[in-house]
């Protein structure tokens, strides 16, 4: 468990460096990211290239112990390059060229723009690539920020034929696999083909899912044209890019499959503020420390997507300038929000950044230091979390590095599929239903239970897990299918499972299409519902309330919540269970408290706010509730902090030796 | 009365079209709708055309007896002719222009297109014209959806350009008219004039009223040379088209003259969601019946508009998948909507579709069958109704063809004024206040008081009705005003009646306008409040509130309302009355039950949720409400349904002989 | 003190003109505004002007000893105008021109327009400069209504690298000075630099703050333009230019240099209802006579810009048409708000318009007269303002002349700063902060502690005032900062003073920046809180919430008011004081309360709705609240009203000549 930080010398005469890095030392930081915008500082002008400056950088960095992450800085082209190749602006959905004067100004599927990052990536890993103080490069940075995956200009759609084209070999193939008979939208070639956006009302469905999966594999081969060059010239080096919170308009899985490492830029203040995933109470209870699961959630969804490792890129240290209201973290929050982290298996927590800047457009983002250098609040809750892993360490009587690598995998797994996502958003049939915010309202039930949860890919193996929900897994693979009916433990999925085929069709057999066989039961019809509407649901395993999506079932599975008219809404046997609706809070907590129950996994009732979270033998505990709690986990020792936990406060317990398996309530 | 559906045979392996015409025999259907989106298959390629296929389906569907409504597919052109004349595309009020992808992709004034569809339509009446299972032709598919009446392009400012000069012959006639003067807007010829969209505030509402009347009068153009061809080709065929609910863009009467029978879309419980007329607690209470004057409203309006003939072409058999929330609806619930419609004077009401198609933007939509061809809940509501409509035939001793021309006319009368629509909601003053809002609430309030409504055009002849509601006609014609002279029966003339001369300007006598003679009084000013002020209103014939729309008059006329400063609201005497304000549901009803009292016409409060409509000599008694009712009318005896009538219940009565007129209370 | 009315002679016929001149006369009316919309009327082709209208109607006018402010026509050029010169029309920010077809369709910056304009305001002039009956100019009509000052097309951009050139110098000074490093927005030259809208995110916020500046003096130059004309044509005769209210897209203050008199058209119910900053029980409460603020806000802030002199050009007379909603006033309430005019030092009030217009846009637009000539309301209430002046007149003894030069300065100022305005509302941090309505909520608690207010500019001498705010300014130039220390009264500073440089960058030593000898104390992190959050905050003045922005300050000033962490809010002692937060209005007025003890300047608390205002030796008592109140200044005499006053009510009382100084509670 090492700390870190982002840094922009390129913001600061280099007189400061030196300082800087002194001052990063003694608060515990051991992690540098430097670089990812700093092209026009690198090449101000085509081909006049100024490396002395970073050099001396990581000369100074390195000579202080510092290990650097070095961002190759794609995201931010400057504007001769631009000016140069215009057609690598982006389109946005209205048709308008997204011009220079921010960040991310370019279209993932430009070749032009390929060959420039090509260009500057090869000349960067060249002449760093082997120096000491680099242990880590980052490409370029958070793909997809500011809605950047979807463009809609003619590169766009040049791409977007010919990855048609690749994927179906014949037209006539494509107009079966849409379903283009539908309004006579068959084409006859490929080169008829357009962008699904300004038509007169919505794309076909299949058009639009095609389009997503096209952009987002545009984003892998951006991503790897990168990575091959680093590969080439810094090998051994880890390879991570940093994601962001409630973004899916790629799939992560597959472009963290050439990476080492995810990582992810955690905005827990920001996020709460902005999210519609939020309720309003939510949004005022939490207004100072974050929802419990907003941080949880997108470690174990990213640590999937980093085959197991995960880094903190940018962890927030005060307000931020973004989000529509920007208010202080409550004392301690900071720490709070770097141990959850650790918690869920991350090796590392940088935080983000470390000066603020007095210019641009994140002049009012706090960092560890204020404008004036003058050390802001976060800077003591860093150190006093550096203080506590040598506690931790001692305690484990481990050192740093093997804190770092202390296993964080659950015995539940919450499938999470971005194809998914994307199919069921394209036609939610109810507004207030989404594919996220169902996954995270399953994930919250969860943890709100104690259960430490992975989250997995539907390519996954699922061999470790005893208990594993498919929240909606539109498409069932026959490989995913193979998968299922070798799996050993409990099983539920939930509703719109196997409701798609992979062309975006109806299965011929109706919902779950593949997974008949295994889940015996047949959607027979489907109401979605405004939320206002919210039948009540009863049965053996409690009572309550659905909402947003409903579907009519027909089955011979023993029924475990019936709606009021006496249709199945949870209903299966032995290992295999089936959700026909969405549930309220309470009674989707209660329903996967029977299922942990046949999966012989321990659960307790957590308190309001309350979190727990295991990693190997260490038992971490949260408080992101407006009041003290007294909370003791049986079993375990105390380590850091206090039985007693405040708002914002952390605990953190040694299992004892005999104690082998989870705690207890 | 008869059955029908819509089918598209294109969708399905031809094996299966004899097994789908059997089972459409077996359920009671007689009607079929085909063809109106299938050009990609009729003509794949330019002048490449296949009719095999539709050649057989026709005589596989006339060897069942089903009588064939055949749609001209002009509402999706293939990509290939879109290509050949990209200037068919329409423009939004943006600016941008409205691609391909989905369907209506094109706009009215586009004269390369009316070319293609003279060549298309031409070539399939020849063909089909003298058919014998076409027994009736459809042109185009909805005109208007997705808000396709205005388009912003250069081929429609050319159109609108000649429109103005045939009508005004000089452009200093209509600067005149348009009061161009205001704001130096006066052109100098009429090539100067532009379409009223991205101007720096709104335009001229001249400009815009005339601008709108254009768009429509292309429709009407468009409309009328398919007529043109089809009365060629097709003699003794019923012309159709298919309108829609809540939806005004277009002169339906208009259209209408051109055409045998109105048909409309009915979807109740889609549009309870999506339209902003209706309050939360009626998209609660109403959430799977739609509300309880939704289908009347839209079928006494294109009854009106049909010239007496009315015909459901698609009816909402089970869930849909446009609307922001898509839910099931309540057993019953369809042969509801279907008997409404029949009680109306519908001749025929075909569901829209015959089976879910599992592809395509609308995969969602329930038909009578379930994709995997498995009957849909609505199949046995049709076949229920098909045995009800046996039954009403044996006991009013007619056959089916009988009842379909049993008189629905009622004694009472709503002028709806597609210009006066335009007209006023291009400058609502208040934006509580529109103008179909308007005429749906004052339309309800005298259904709730039992009165079967007629709704008819400014044209129309009105020597029928024993009560006449203007509801805010804003133009009087001259035509108009002799008839409302020569009126015998009670006339209510609404808020903002004769406010506009036909060019847009205030009249010179202010309003009412050409109406100061029948209607002694003067609007001095106008008071257009939001939703939370609404003044106290009382007098002779009640009290309340008005609301949104408040005039002050001066008049000698009695005064019936007053508000609370003693200005007049309602007033009149003998058989001419004038409202200057919008009131709240309860005293508009009390008003119009007073009205109705002078007219001689009986009146009586239902309960909530219960709807009556007479047409001939049968009484359908409707419960759209959440509680069981038991309701009986007088002097009649049961046919269909009981007293006790559930949750989308029907009971159908046939009077007693003695009694020739209305029901009492 | 004198009344006018905006007339549009080019709407009627001739014959008309002296009939209506007869009547203003009667009325009481002296000053007519004509001509600024009569472009078309003027020159209906290039080159062909009509003047004999003009002539004839300025005559007219003349004759009946009407003074006429004569309007240069250049806020709707014509037609064949706008053809000649495409490139004047604007662009708005999302790429698209903005159309022909309203009014105000040119960009500023277009110098082909530029030379329009002069060609025809020199002609104009030349013709009337010296007309007996022309007293006065006005430019052009409302700069920036309807959106108008930011245009984002070609013309711009050039005006826009002008400007920037002019103002740095050398390309290098401008990315220092707007931090380019961040992002790599480093410019290689001015020719790189584009206008900052459609960028993928937000662009930096100097290059938006310095596009918005140049569009503001884009507006100077060319008020400028035709200043310099009519001065050389017209000399002695006053020039001005009418200002909306809530509005504040330019330099009102760099325009008003270059002018005789500021005035601005005040629609005190339609701002209400179409304005943000109003709760929704504040339009309820005041829908009939406006907020009690608004107008007295705006003639105090545009006096200012005025240099002292204030005139209404537009006063609304009733119900308007371009608010979402549009009542009509409350009786009394045109009369009401004309004496407040008068009460805040303005000269002149003239209404708008004279006569209803039956055409266009405005046709629900009341006047002095309706559409068919007969007085409306509002003609009455203005010869009743008419009587009273001469009441006035008579008890104090001055001619109306006289009356007009009455002093209307007031003790206290509150600063508003167009710059800063621009500035914070860039990044508002909160989305609930914005710099007018914080000003105008600070104006709201002085008035209702019966204060009589000047708004000044930053640039204004501050010696005459015992009591100063600024409420939010944002950057402090050296001279201010001068004058400050200079400054000898009572001086608060509001949250965010002296948080920016010039340039757009936080002050090195943080914020208040140049403040920190005055104000020592050094802000250390801002809280940006939403709507729902409002901590509490309690200390020696008092007890209360603040909300939106919450500053963490470092000081050793003593503290007036503290948050419940007992960090300072309130602090300051002897003459200097600085407020950290914003505060709610109870306690935002006890704090003033206390600042204006400090002063020496008497205050009381009004009952609510209740506003007074002194100007010279006249006190002035309004009544917006919807209660007759009982009121009575001690040491005047009633000159005009009752001591109670009702609803809309206006009491002008005359101070007893022993009482030289303000009145006591």
């Amino acid at each position: 468990m090492k700390l870190g930080v982002c840094y922009y010398p390129e913001h600061w005469p280099k007189q400061r460096w030196v300082e800087d890095a002194q001052h990063m030392q003694r608060i515990g930081i051991e992690y540098v990211r430097i670089g990812e915008f700093s092209w026009s500082t690198i090449e101000p002008k085509s081909g006049e290239l100024h490396w002395e400056w970073l050099d001396e950088c990581l000369d100074v960095l390195h000579a202080h112990g510092l290990k650097v992450i070095l961002g190759t800085p794609t995201a931010t082209p400057p504007k001769w390059l631009v000016d140069r190749h215009p057609s690598m602006l982006a389109t946005d959905e209205q048709g308008r060229v997204r011009g220079f004067g921010s960040r991310r100004h370019y279209t993932f599927s430009s070749l032009e723009y390929r060959e420039e990052c090509h260009r500057i990536v090869t000349i960067m890993a060249e002449r760093y690539g082997q120096h000491p103080a680099v242990v880590s490069w980052q490409t370029d940075n958070e793909y997809g920020c500011h809605d950047t995956i979807l463009s809609y200009g003619e590169t766009d759609l040049t791409a977007f034929r010919l990855w048609l084209s690749d994927k179906y070999g014949t037209v006539d193939a494509l107009n079966k696999a849409w379903g283009n008979v539908f309004w006579s939208m068959d084409y006859r070639s490929f080169d008829e083909i357009e962008l699904p956006n300004l038509t007169v009302t919505e794309a076909n469905p299949s058009h639009r899912l095609d389009f997503q999966r096209c952009c987002s594999d545009q984003v892998v081969a951006f991503n790897k044209l990168q990575v091959d060059i680093l590969r080439q010239y810094s090998a051994g080096r880890d390879l991570v890019h940093n994601y962001m919170g409630f973004f899916t308009a790629f799939d992560h899985h597959k472009v963290g499959q050439d990476l080492d490492v995810a990582s992810w830029d955690t905005y827990p203040l920001g996020f709460l503020d902005q999210e519609s995933i939020y309720r309003n109470e939510e949004k005022q209870t939490y207004l100072r420390v974050g929802h419990p699961d907003f941080g949880a959630f997108h470690h174990d969804l990213y640590r999937g997507c980093g085959k197991g490792r995960l880094w903190i890129m940018e962890q927030q240290p005060g307000p931020v300038n973004w989000a529509p209201h920007n208010p202080t973290p409550a004392d301690g929050a900071v720490r709070l929000w770097t141990w959850e982290a650790f918690s869920h298996g991350a090796e590392m927590v940088s935080y983000f950044r470390w000066r603020q800047a007095p210019f641009g457009q994140e002049q009012m983002h706090a960092g560890l230091l204020r404008p004036d250098a003058k050390e802001a609040e976060a800077a003591q809750e860093a150190v006093q979390v550096a203080k506590e892993i040598n506690m931790l360490s001692a305690a484990m009587e481990m050192d740093k590095d093997e804190l770092m690598s202390l296993p964080s995998s659950g015995k539940v797994a919450l499938m999470f599929d971005y194809d998914a996502c994307w199919s069921l958003d394209i036609q939610p049939q109810s507004r207030a239903y989404r594919y996220l915010f169902w996954c995270y309202r399953i994930y919250e039930a969860m943890r709100e239970l104690g259960l430490s949860v992975d989250i997995i890919s539907s390519h996954a193996s699922l061999d470790m897990y005893e208990l594993l929900v498919l929240p909606a897994q539109a498409h069932i693979s026959s490989d995913l299918e193979n998968r299922l009916h070798a799996y050993k433990g409990i099983l539920l999925a939930g509703p719109r499972t196997g409701s798609k085929t992979d062309s975006y069709q109806i299965p011929e057999n109706l919902a779950p299409g593949p997974l008949s066989t295994l889940l015996p039961l047949k959607v027979e019809r489907v109401d979605a519902l405004p939320e206002h509407t919210q039948p009540a649901v009863s049965g053996r395993w409690g009572k309550g309330n659905l909402k947003h999506w409903h579907e009519q079932i027909s089955t011979e599975l023993p029924c475990l919540l019936k709606d009021d008219s006496g249709n199945p809404v949870l209903m299966g046997s032995e290992r295999h269970f089936y959700l026909g609706s969405c549930l309220d809070n309470d009674l989707l907590k209660t329903s996967l408290a029977k299922l942990a129950e046949k999966a012989e996994l321990p659960t307790y009732y957590l308190p309001d706010g309350i979190r727990v979270r295991e990693r190997g033998d260490v038992i971490f505990v949260f408080n992101y509730g407006v009041r003290s709690i007294s909370f003791e986990p049986e079993g375990a020792e105390l380590v850091v902090g206090n039985k007693n936990i405040t708002t914002a406060g952390v605990a953190i317990w040694k299992k004892l030796k005999d104690q082998r398996k989870h705690i207890k309530k």
